[in-house]
């Protein structure tokens, strides 16, 4: 990228702004721009809300959620229904399932999946430790809550058989039509899931 | 939104990301996750960008632009043609001009073109002192580079009758075919004008 006629610091500023995934080069360009317009109001602020996040933002020790307490708020949230788990590849799968407000339980992050192309082994994800809560007299439901992706299934298929010994019942997501879906527009597989999953009506 | 499962503090972060342009909720939200994975590499560097740019950056006080020093990195370079000054409307536009090594003068940043329907004056933009710069003896080209947008031709304009005293030609970009553009996606008035300014060959 050629100089911006601003000095090295704007430029290291857009720089680091265009790694931000929905960032490239132009648009960062426009949000530093923006950021320096906003010193008060907006630069200052985000610059405060990255290191409050750098200093207080930790990995949870039980699921693998992101939070700034540790266990997590939603690990420690004594209204959620002990007895179900929730795994989830990612923290954004969390966050996504918490917005829709799914489910009142508590969640396992594995922080990925299953992906032998990728070098991705069961030693690289948290699955030993969601094992062992499986074991857990309290809890009777894992929910698999996993992509419909090979990767994501397989990993699913994965967990189910190392879950054997466990006295926990394994559920997953159905599959179906999406809630304002139209069938014109599906993939035969969902629609063949959700005519094999009919509901009475 | 809905509270994201992690905190005050990480969807604090979530909203100030949002307020970039570019970025909505939901690809704020993947941004603040990717920070959050990437806390030394790139959210310690962000943040102390930020803090840099909060300290350092200042408007230049003959040009406008914005810069670490004051005057700015293009204004004390000795190598540029001190004949000349391009006039825009905003620091994004000289950048521009300067990724295009369009030329090798100074500017004159504006703040903006007059627009009678926002409530943008002559008095909320940088226009006298764009005037006592034209008055130099060393100058003796302006050169209007605003957008070809009606408030940004009327501001041209406006200039234009104020520099009648000034002993400077003034000057606008040229109207034409965009370099790699098609005619036929092309408006009418570009073409017009194209025609109009055309070339030997």
């Amino acid at each position: 990228m050629p100089a911006v006629a601003a000095g090295p610091e704007i430029e290291r500023l857009i720089q680091l702004l265009a790694r931000l995934p929905g960032l490239g080069p132009r648009s960062a360009r426009r949000a530093a721009l923006f950021l320096i317009k906003k010193r008060e109001t907006l630069m200052a602020p985000l610059a405060a809300a990255l290191q409050t996040a750098i200093e207080k933002i930790e990995v949870c020790r039980v699921c693998g959620n992101i939070d700034t307490q540790n266990p997590c708020t939603v690990c420690t949230d004594a209204r959620r229904d002990p007895a179900a788990i929730v795994v989830v590849a990612d923290v954004a799968d969390l966050w996504a399932l918490e917005r829709a407000r799914a489910i009142n339980a508590r969640y396992h992050v594995l922080g990925g999946t299953l992906s032998p192309l990728d070098g991705v082994g069961p030693d690289d994800l948290s699955i030993a430790a969601l094992v062992k809560r499986a074991h857990d007299p309290a809890v009777n439901e894992i929910i698999l809550a996993l992509n419909a992706t090979v990767d994501g299934q397989s990993t699913a298929h994965y967990i189910t058989d190392l879950l054997h010994d466990a006295k926990v019942k394994v559920t997953r997501l159905a599959h179906g039509v999406p809630v304002g879906g139209e069938l014109d527009y599906l993939d035969e597989g969902t629609l063949a899931a959700a005519i094999r999953s009919r509901t009475p009506f």
